[in-house]
């Protein structure tokens, strides 16, 4: 066993199970759908089932039907590792766009997704549910162990008020002084790479209309708060999400990591 | 008359006219339309008009009807300058997610979007329409002064073929040895800010599939091409190319600015 092997596995798939060599695994009905009907897969073929807890493990298909599918857990592939301990506090926009972030800041290695009503947020019905299956088909996809969590929407005054204290919060400001982004996170990076692990943080981006005066007053008046400035375009609430995600895991997170087994 | 100044207007429009003030211009059925069936202004609204050699203009609804628009050019509203020289070379991906990469990477600041073939592109038309109209439904929405230029599709060796010597290109890599995307861009940043202008770049990334090995081992010979890492996970094309420019931007190109008339 090494912590990362190269065994060519059919899909990757999320259980919440235990995974230990010799177990057995059953899946839900929509994954034993997703290998039969989908994948079209049949009794012995190799899957690797993870979650944050086990690792990553090849597993494989012993029997499955209409609705239901057994696995038996082989070898492990990968160990459990640390992951960015980064948060994402969004104002919840519409459905297509929403779908894409979820994917997008899952990729980007977000650990928790927190939707805040903002005075301006104007999506008044947040789908967990659906969050929830996009952020796991992403974890699947792009080969993370854990998955976000994402938590129950709340006001945004709610959401600062039991804010851990030892958490920065990087607030992507479009209106206002606000330092650059990079001057920002230079701040907090070690000499000449990121600290590891790195201290918990998270990113906060206004709705489509931007956070109201009186939320960024009150934003900036908090200890653990740190706006940055994204540039001199009005950037979408996605996209400035995205990037300061993206730029956070360049400068702060785990992007000196290589992929397991394409190094 | 000011660089910019914070006129109320109800939509920004590029239009490829001369625009100075007293001039009359029309505009295409499709915009017109826009301004009077979706907006549903009226003779005397201002809206703002804009592009790159003239910049920002208002200008006042004369007349319209259907299909047809005219306005009166007023004052200027903020002046042309410089805009970062950044390409985007990218594999085309599925019409969703090429639809939302042209529009981030507008907002991204890019000045030129080129299609590339490689081995495992399997998109194989490319409505370069569509792309235009995203391109500059996004520079519209994101404050930007010009629109991308969106270029025809080449085959990679082609591209590379034609490549500008000057221009470096970040080439992000999922596989093999590469140093980490903040490395890369550290050891072009002046020292604690960028260059302005900063000289030109581009971003590639490959599509789904991942470049062929051949391709991959192709451009890294190239002396003009500095391969960077984006961390563990594998990222989606779009993911990744998004990622590259905001860390481009946040480090070398401009956002240490504000946008006119926020700050």
């Amino acid at each position: 066993m090494t912590s990362s092997d190269s065994t060519k596995v059919e899909t990757r798939l999320h259980v919440e199970s235990p995974l230990d060599g010799g177990t057995a695994v059953g899946l839900d009905p929509g994954r034993a759908h997703f290998l039969r009907s989908v994948l079209r897969l049949q009794p012995g073929a190799v899957v690797a089932l993870f979650n944050a807890r086990d690792g990553e493990w090849l597993a494989r298909i012993d029997a499955l039907g209409k609705g239901w599918c057994s696995l038996e857990v082989l070898s492990q592939r990968r160990v459990p590792g640390p992951e960015p301990d980064l948060w994402l506090a969004f104002a919840p926009i519409k459905r297509a766009r929403l779908d894409f972030l979820v994917e997008k800041a899952t990729e980007l290695g977000v650990s928790a997704l927190h939707p805040v009503m903002t005075r301006r947020t104007n999506v008044e019905r947040v789908n967990l549910e659906r969050l929830r299956a996009n952020a796991r088909e992403a974890a699947e996809q792009c080969e993370r162990l854990s998955l976000p969590e994402v938590a129950e929407p709340v006001k945004l005054d709610a959401l600062l008020a039991t804010w851990p204290a030892e958490r920065r919060l990087l607030l992507c400001c479009e209106a206002g002084p606000a330092p650059a982004l990079a001057e920002v996170l230079a701040e907090f990076r070690a000499a000449g790479a990121p600290a590891r692990p790195a201290p918990p943080w998270g990113v906060m981006c206004g709705p489509e209309g931007g956070f109201a005066e009186s939320e960024l007053d009150a934003l900036r008046k908090l200890p653990f708060v740190y706006p940055a400035s994204l540039g001199p375009r009005i950037l979408r609430a996605d996209t400035a999400a995205l990037a300061a995600l993206a730029c956070w895991q360049a400068w702060l997170g785990d992007w000196t990591l290589r992929p397991p087994g394409r190094g």
